[in-house]
């Protein structure tokens, strides 16, 4: 009996196939109408475009002894639109350059590439050094030279592949385009690093008459639809999704498109209604003011869903929604100082209760929190979660509340908060790190119910790769 | 019908009660035996000890219109050992400071406390301003005047209660001990800085002699036990627990005891066997470097556990153990420019493939990343999913690889590698930001089957602050 069907039997593993791997391989390794490429990656940015086409490449270059389905699988880490590939051998020359350590590989357009030793060797795309299933490095550091030089280099397959020989004989092959996706050159560097950007779009109240909107039985069905919400979801951070049934359980059935719902301290789905002893402000019916969830975990969740089944009849329970990238760069142009402070002081936050389990949760966060390149990445703000511990010098209390009340004032202006009443059957789903939320008070003997839930960053952006490569979507 | 009785019927509302706050409240607000302050807050750092006691405390504080269950649950985020309170009155003048802005609370050992005029009036803990069971601000920053001054302030119940009365005649009590929590002065804050630092400890191969070890019955069922075994976890990153049943789902059970199991892309919980067309390299039967999981996510899971079902019978499948922290500070001590290369340098992670779903996750991550004090708090580490995708310009990659290879040398120290080999039964508990794991190859025709499951760091200190408090542990 084969070891397989032993382990089978005998754990029940789950099924496990490299089908998508190889899927990908099939699908992309021979599917491209190649285009120009008319500037080197030393000299311009370097452009490829991968256009898709449904038969067989005319000229396909032969790859004896290569791995399709690598290439292509780690290629669209990189595609976009605006590359391209120029349509025959792109190798013109390759030699060492034992000064540099480098081997420099000369496009036949006239650019320059440079590779390091060590990097090549420790690329090595061969099934001793490289798992084809799993699609993860196995030469490891622990036996890595990271003083190897190559003992020979040459162009083959018509400068479609460069072969290294290292010492004691191990052979390496590198595809053209593999080795141009991954060029050290700034340039190079400059454009892969548009895929790493989110394209934001940011907005006011007047998104209310332009709300950015899906439709929840084709999210469930259709990849195109699926893609395209969470498209929306990155660039807009608000998206109304309609047609969902006005019951419970509808949160998982999306976040399961996604991936899965995030478990927090309210549990999995939470549902928003008035409640008795509540454990969150949220479970009564006053108002709540502008905030985003969860600012007292570590890492809270990136994106929530609120989707209403039963809305009130009378005034009351209507949505407020910012978007917090655009107030904090409001207040960075009209009010330097305050955003100085709310991206240098870290504020507490904590909740203490009973919910899904008995919680006592607590972190300290930037209001406004930039990434390296100093754009605002996360919002963290919640005047109910804030605590009453504030771990600054006394002195700067008053600036940081001058600051922090800036940063309100200049949500609630007419022109950035917008107010819309979600309808049963609406579901709102938003970027919980940028997307703050309130809501209006409603009536004590009113009823509004709501059903909650997040998921997070890491997965979305992982799904939308995936659908980008199986739908062929270009960016 | 009552709303709530109509609520529940309407939408089977989860069981929601306040039974935990108001328990806090009830057991700690009258139950400590109360010692000596010889030190003002502004002269000499300030210690408080809280000694819970059985019997009611003799001399307690009458404290009228007070709401000690706010009180108790909150002045647990500050609560240590090396703290002592005095046994009588403690403020002994209050006068308001209008060039500063602050009430100034003269202790009566001395000590002066400033507390801001906004910082009060945003805290005031009135069921008007604070919800008694979310133990949430009521009061909206949109709706705080932050240059509100106090009319008049007063000391009240023996020097117990500082009153404020505010413009328009809203009235705020705050309790003597409550404000001490919150003093603003540096030595106050120094003493709360302590509740935010980890208590590491260290350790190298030698640990393997004293395995810091949990019995899996007892973390079920004691919860001193479950919070002795998560402290174990938190201060050296690893625990054996041992007289775990052989069959699937341990590791699921032990999460729910925490919290929940961190789902991911390889699922809630994940086989560790030889796979046919693995989707990761620890499904095969080869030897795994020292790594840490999932450096692809923005935040990867904090906790692992490795639950082993069956071990090789032969020799190989043997775990090795890695104190992360340790051998970055050995790095640093031994090669600080690979240490400042491998906390600047960010290198790209990738995972593509099939398993619980398709999956593309990436993200760029330093190896070792500091924080704020310049300490170590995480180290991303995996020669099988970093990216031979690498964002550097080509003159930094050979340092960058001297530097990674210096990191793995010294990992793979005689001293610091751990050697151990689970039997089944047993399963290794590890923080997953701090210690690296691999393992040796095994036969072929050998069976190891290994459980494996996360979660995550906030969901332990949220965990072992309630414990803390149902238990009565003292730091």
């Amino acid at each position: 009996m084969a070891l397989s069907v032993l382990l089978r039997q005998r754990f029940a593993v789950r099924e496990i196939t490299s089908k998508y791997s190889r899927a990908v391989g099939a699908s992309y390794s021979s599917g491209y109408r190649v285009g120009n490429m008319p500037t080197g990656p030393e000299t311009l940015p370097y452009q490829v475009v991968l256009t898709r086409t449904t038969e067989q490449q005319p000229n396909a270059i032969p790859r004896a002894g290569f791995y399709p389905q690598v290439v292509a699988a780690r290629r669209f880490t990189t595609l976009s639109e605006n590359r391209k590939v120029q349509e025959s051998t792109v190798m013109g020359k390759v030699a060492l350059n034992g000064a540099a350590r480098m081997v420099e590989v000369e496009w036949s357009d006239g650019g320059v590439s440079r590779f390091p030793y060590v990097w090549l060797r420790d690329n090595c795309q061969c099934p001793l050094c490289f798992n084809p299933d799993s699609l993860s490095r196995r030469v490891l550091m622990n036996d890595l030279d990271v003083n190897v030089s190559p003992v020979r280099v040459k162009l083959q397959a018509n400068g479609s592949l460069l072969s290294v020989e290292w010492p004691q004989g191990h052979q390496s092959q590198y595809d053209w385009q593999w080795l141009r996706e991954r060029c050290f050159s700034p340039q190079a560097r400059s454009e892969r690093e548009k895929d790493w950007q989110r394209k934001t779009q940011l907005w006011g109240a007047e998104l209310v008459h332009n709300l950015p909107k899906a439709d929840f039985p084709a999210i469930l069905t259709h990849d195109r639809a699926l893609h395209d919400f969470l498209a929306l979801l990155d660039s807009v951070g608000l998206v109304l999704v309609q047609k969902v049934p006005c019951d419970v359980g509808q949160v998982e059935r999306l976040a399961n498109r996604v991936a899965y719902l995030r478990p927090t301290n309210f549990g999995k789905e939470f549902v928003v209604v008035n409640k008795p002893n509540p454990s969150d402000l949220a479970y009564t019916t006053g108002k709540l003011g502008l905030h985003t969830d969860l600012n007292f975990y570590d890492h809270k969740p990136g994106v929530q869903m609120l989707h209403c089944i039963e809305q009130t009849m009378r005034e009351g329970g209507e949505s407020h929604l910012v978007d917090g990238f655009s107030v904090a760069y409001q207040l960075k142009e009209e009010n330097p100082d305050a955003f100085r402070l709310l991206t240098t002081l870290k504020v507490n936050f904590c909740n203490v209760g009973l919910d899904f389990h008995k919680f006592f949760l607590r972190q300290r966060q930037h209001t406004i929190s930039l990434n390296d390149q100093g754009e605002v990445q996360s919002v963290s703000f919640s005047d109910q979660a804030r605590d009453s511990i504030l771990d600054l010098p006394a002195d700067q209390v008053q600036p940081f509340y001058d600051a922090l009340k800036a940063f309100d004032t200049i949500m609630y202006l007419p022109r950035n908060c917008l107010r819309f009443k979600m309808a049963a059957g609406e579901m709102i789903v938003f970027d919980n790190t940028r997307t703050l939320h309130g809501r209006s008070a409603y009536s004590l003997d009113d009823i509004r119910h709501l059903q909650g839930g997040y998921f997070d960053w890491d997965e979305i952006y992982s799904r939308m790769r995936v659908l980008k490569i199986d739908l062929g979507i270009k960016d």
